[in-house]
């Protein structure tokens, strides 16, 4: 019984033969030609060919979305073929096809077989929330306003203010790299030091994940370094090093805090509806299967904006417990089960204030983490009260109130409203 | 005096004010805010301010081949923001802004100060040339036809028949990966052996490229290993490990072959004319700076396309002498000139014949690897027959024949001219 991975296709043509093209795919990126072997030589390379799953044909008008013709078509291709790492897999489904016309990954469905190289997150949502000892609200991220050019007491200060305002986690911003004014470790031990301050106040604990920046060889041993200074979750832009470095860290057993994918650079890969990568696997499948234990993605809502049917396909892969479930070419007598991989936090992000919080949680229920910059630094009363103000509209959910019922006698949100409006 | 690198962008929008859309990105992605800052705070962020070097707008129709309206936009980001390596650089310059509206990134300059921490090359196209001994003509290389799923013999008696018939350079499968019936080590003895048994019958070196696979951790000692095994070049699958590995693979002093770029995932990023990264920075500029001798891109001529004026631009990019010379916002008097990169040989590809070589050359020169996969193994007289009919190809122009006048004395080309056609 062979193991296969799952690859579906969107191919975009106004005349191909789409079945042809399914079958020159699942040949030429297997074992290269196949009706011309001889049969004996069939017999031994059948294990390696690849097969055509499905070939969805959708006519010029067909979606009104799309002003093409095109199809959607599903290979599968042997797990002999590729080592069990995420290059090989992206290189066989996707390396040379990826050139060859207009044509998307839209998904990968992995074989257990596969799955089985990958644990997955290591905290996973239930670890965050245990870290942090919240277990029955969506959590409150926010990310520092400005970093560049200032030194550490101007962080040790923004941090605090954030943390005063009752966030979960505070995140570097993603453009902050090894500089002088405030070198990784020392920026590790003022902001914890931050931290330890605020919750000596507000009796909460906290996250702070550092930015893990430089040199792909030696990111290992700076994560090390950060977590030796006292850093308690990592930020790591995966895309600039590749799912196999994310995959690599999270499996490290040394790099004992949770990690958050930052999605840099996704804008290169999944917004073209004619190539590039889905979303959903991208931000999605991808980041858990690599170890992410959350991860930042464009919300429908704010400043930079997903459409929403992408943003839930990637809450679905995020959350969905059993990722085998989706290996649809179930040999049903071959399939083993693998333990699942524990889920990762979905962080919808950019252009998020408190108005936009029962959307969110509408959206997104619980296992969400709310995150905001603007939202929390732009805050008329200043930094904590925007933490304050995000912190009122979850519980004003939580509560079942509306946000403008509940802003009645919580300032801090009335404020906010104010300032930016509501949505519900 | 502030070295800064320059990225250009094609914004798309059909209202934007593209001026004010221009300095909310030189602002957004570096100091964060201005306008509002204090004057004394001005003085000591300024350093860290980006800069709007230039804004081009297109209105709808002026340009032919895009239907919208548009802007080329440059902005100048200081190098004290991020570190000297390119995931700091592109999560500067493209990470959130790659998921902010249509927008695709076309280009980058370095300033020679930042450039200075990239040796680029180790071989460049002399040192690829100096290692076969050939100085006076174009290159040619052959591809495996058929790999997975054969054992080494298979693969030795394939690499026999394509030395044997003249190339200088013989490459994996980019889809071939550590397994049990070919591996590495292996793989390498057997095709250096097959080499030696060549060179023995052709008086003619050979490069063999073997395709460096697995763990990112573990790529350089896997490198070291092949070359023990007589490994004379590697093949590397870069985008989908990240440019900053090429670069630690590239300057590498153990690391004592040429390394050879594949474009495989390049599909994912370039093809848009809306999102992601243009070919010519993806292939062209940050695999050379990055390291890369050899790269790989589809060609205008085969099967798998690029248009013209995208490779001709990967030319320039892998050719030209003195990268600093595209640095144009040169602050005249801080300008300090490094020692150039060496040049990389381009290798354009996919579904290239004997009666394309005329165009290859016209377009590319002789600093050029002609390339072959099923234009070798398919030749009707058999794999060396194949090599040999390229090799006259070559011969015929350099010696400013037609193919056709030349092949009435050459089999192989005449056989491949009948089976394949010429254009010329």
């Amino acid at each position: 019984m062979n193991d296969y991975c799952l690859a579906t296709y969107r191919c975009f043509d106004e005349k191909a033969d789409f079945h042809k093209k399914a079958q020159s795919i699942a040949v030429g990126l297997t074992v290269g030609s196949w009706t011309d072997l001889p049969e004996a030589q069939k017999k031994s390379m059948e294990p390696h060919l690849g097969l055509v799953i499905d070939v969805k044909i959708f006519e010029r008008g067909a979606n009104p979305a799309l002003q093409d013709r095109y199809a959607d078509i599903q290979i599968a291709y042997p797990d002999v073929n590729f080592s069990r790492d995420i290059p090989a897999l992206l290189v066989t489904v996707f390396g040379k096809l990826s050139m060859d016309g207009r044509i998307k990954l839209l998904n990968l469905s992995f074989s257990p077989a596969f799955l089985a190289a990958f644990p997955g997150p290591k905290f996973g949502i239930q670890g965050v929330r245990n870290a942090l000892d919240v277990q029955d609200r969506p959590l409150l991220m926010s990310i520092f306003k400005s970093v560049i050019g200032h030194d550490v007491q101007g962080l040790r200060e923004q941090f605090l203010q954030q943390a005063l305002g009752g966030v979960d986690l505070i995140k570097d911003d993603e453009i902050l790299f090894e500089n002088p004014l405030t070198p990784l470790t020392k920026r590790v031990e003022i902001c914890m030091e931050a931290a330890k301050q605020a919750e000596a106040e507000t009796g909460q604990k906290l996250l702070y994940a550092v930015n893990l920046t430089g040199s792909t060889s030696r990111l290992a041993e700076q994560a090390e370094r950060a977590i030796a200074a006292g850093a308690n979750a990592l930020l790591f832009n995966v895309l600039a090093y590749g799912f196999d470095t994310l995959h690599e860290l999270s499996t490290n057993p040394n790099i004992s805090v949770p990690i958050m994918a930052h999605p840099a650079m996704a804008g290169a890969f999944y917004p073209s509806p004619h190539h590039g990568v889905s979303a959903s696997l991208l931000l999605g499948k991808l980041m858990r299967i690599a170890g992410a234990d959350l991860v930042l993605f464009p919300s429908p809502y704010g400043s930079v904006v997903m459409p929403k049917d992408e943003n839930m396909a990637i809450k679905h892969d995020l959350l969905t417990t059993h990722l085998e479930q989706d290996y649809m070419y179930a040999h049903t007598e071959g399939i083993h089960l693998v333990p699942s991989l524990k889920t990762s936090f979905p962080v919808p992000s950019a252009g998020i204030h408190p108005g936009l919080v029962p959307l969110i949680l509408k959206d997104f229920g619980h296992e969400v983490v709310v995150n905001a910059g603007g939202g929390v630094h732009g805050h008329p009363m200043g930094a904590a009260a925007g933490g304050r103000a995000f912190r009122q509209a979850i519980d004003a959910n939580l509560n079942g109130s509306t946000l403008v019922q509940y802003a009645e006698d919580h300032p801090e949100l009335q404020a906010a409203i104010t300032a930016w409006g509501v949505k519900e």
